[in-house]
């Protein structure tokens, strides 16, 4: 028998074998390591067009992604997800070593386990599956995976729906495979997100001595009352898929070092996670509005690293939930909680949820999935792509 | 004609040509450079005893100080004051050099020119005018000169009274030659001066990701309130001959680059220039029923930099006082406004004031006296050392 170069040396029906292979790649944000290879290597032999998508900006590092997709008819189906991980951290924490994907008692360890390679090797299991059972779908199955998740994302699933987009391509339903459930398998989808806004705030004054006070203007009692002001209320009291908007100062910085010296100015950071009752601009107002009640010169400058969004229940969400509790006995909640993910920039092109793996080691030392959650999340995938082609389109 | 080593190339009776070889010293913080030899060498023709201190104590400099006294009978008056300097700073920013004091249109330019070594140039003057055309006192002149005033003042004042202590040399009255007048000789005599107390606050919490904030306890919100809190209303509304007690925020840090992470703790520093209403003790209380008033764990360290003190209107007060309205023809104000000093140390030895040149470019670049204001205060301390032996005692 001879091997072919491009044949992967697992099979893609397996999981556990196709998680083992990513993990085995070293690929910590903005490095692809081999990564996008060995999903390469497993969906050009079940047809699959591979396009291999390098992206790059000034200041940031340069991004490999793919976008592969079986069949060219609508309706394209979408799993997305990254196989880029966030660094190992301090290596002495861990029992293995965090890139060997080691099996022990029934788990696969391994940096990416759970964020998110075992997904991703769930994906390419349930769609090699479905063609070894079903044939070619009716419709599309597609893979959007990107390098740059963990990292800054600017050269990643944005900027591959961006291609899409020039291309015509349609996406009309996509899944996300980021470790939604908390504790079991089935205890969650992701129908939404709330936005994430960053505020940059500078009050300012007049130096001085704190001996001759009347000869300067000390701009931290005014920092001191502004931020107060804003933490002293909620933003909202939540709507019906939201949790209230929530705000968190991180960050408070003068670096005087003089302790007779009243300082010209004082910073604070600002982070909002915001639900669908707000936007951007009604946060700035909102803000504007405490600041100004105590006056004083003062900037304010923000950053918005993602809009609020949310897939309402309905077609999409149900076949998801459905699938998770065909396989789990249990039905998922429907929940938007918890940080960003890359289905706010692909929430603009077709409905979307997140659901995977089991998320509590995830960023973590000795990160890992049971094998039966890996093989139960392939029969999951497996389950809304055979329903995904009657119902959606 | 011979010239004995010791001698002065400057008559002592000169203040002008005394504070122009002080200058030329550049005694910097806490280096000597000279000067204190310059006062030794004008002193001890005078018929001064003269005991040079050095003091040293781990982690600061040593530093060199001067105790002269003319007399062995009491009352002991005694003139206190600083041949330390600030540093010149940006030196192209002084039309002159610092330390070459040179005169121009009847000024005399130099660090340290009215803080203070123009004033120790009229001690020495007014001193050696009054053994010139009075004889040796009914008492005794002593000159207790430090070079650790501008610094951290451990190895100065303080040491050097603890020496007199300890020798059972007594003070009966003290001027301290500091710069007290704001813009013309007479206007302000310092009869007190505010205390200084620096405190530290660290406010903790639970540090955690700003999306999962349940997990977390953002200790930032409770530091703004409780620096709202201490900033809201006045320490005190003042006494007799104090301005309200003032509360300044010199820093607040946290130094968390992070925007995604509630931070685990946050510090602020504050001064506090305290009347004579308060002790460190009942400020302390104050801050601390603020804190509490807010809630969560905190920690409060200080330290003090000096006591409030007062030397209330008496003879000592009106002697200068009248000594300086004769010369100048104005009556100054009696005021305890301004940073500390070490008459903060003397006063726990003996009834102080200060008085001095006008401060209005201590510290600054182009640092100079008019020669007039100069002979004028050499007059002044004259006139007080002539009243002094009838009055004091
Ligand atoms: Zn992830
Ligand atoms: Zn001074």
């Amino acid at each position: 028998m001879t091997t072919d170069a491009a044949a992967p040396a697992f099979d893609p029906c397996d999981p556990v074998a196709v998680a083992q292979a990513l993990i085995r790649c070293p690929s910590v944000t903005p490095e692809d390591s081999g990564a996008l290879g060995v999903l390469e290597a497993a969906l050009t032999p079940l047809g699959f067009a591979c396009h291999r998508l390098r992206f790059e900006q000034e200041g940031t590092a340069p991004v490999e992604n793919l976008y592969a997709r079986l069949g060219t008819e609508g309706p394209n189906f979408c799993f997305a997800g990254h196989t880029d991980v966030v660094p190992p951290g301090e290596l002495k924490g861990w029992s293995i070593d965090p890139f060997s994907a080691e099996i022990h008692n029934g788990r696969l360890y391994g940096r990416g386990a759970v964020d998110m390679k075992g997904a991703i090797a769930a994906f390419v299991a349930a769609s090699a599956r479905h063609l070894r059972d079903h044939g070619a779908p009716k419709g599309s199955i597609s893979l959007l995976i990107t390098g740059d998740e963990e990292g800054v994302a600017i050269n990643g699933t944005k900027k591959v729906l961006g291609w899409l987009k020039e291309k015509g391509e349609k996406l009309d339903a996509c899944v996300v495979g980021e470790p939604t459930n908390p504790k079991a398998l089935g205890d969650m989808i992701k129908i939404g997100r709330r936005g994430s806004m960053t505020a940059f705030l500078t009050v300012f004054g007049a130096q001085g001595h704190v001996a001759y006070p009347h000869l300067a203007d000390n701009p931290l009692p005014r920092l001191a009352r502004m931020l107060a002001a804003i933490t002293a209320e909620p933003l909202d009291g939540g709507t019906a898929h939201f949790q209230p908007s929530n705000l968190e100062l991180t960050t408070i910085d003068v670096g005087n070092p003089a302790h007779n010296v009243i300082p010209a100015q004082g910073k604070a950071t600002l982070n909002i996670r915001f639900n669908d009752s707000h936007t951007p601009d009604t946060l700035l107002a909102w803000l504007r509005e405490r600041f100004d009640a105590v006056g004083g010169a003062y900037e304010l400058e923000h950053f918005v690293s993602g809009d609020s969004f949310l897939t309402p229940p309905g077609p999409l969400t149900e076949l998801v939930a459905e699938a998770a509790q065909a396989v789990t006995g249990r039905r998922p909640e429907y929940s938007t909680t918890g940080g960003t993910s890359d289905a706010r920039f692909i929430k603009d092109f077709c409905p979307v949820v997140e659901f995977g793996l089991v998320g509590q080691t995830m960023h973590k030392v000795d990160e890992n999935t049971t094998l039966d959650d890996l093989t139960r999340l392939t029969d999951i995938y497996g389950a809304v792509l055979g329903g995904v082609f009657d119902r959606i389109g």
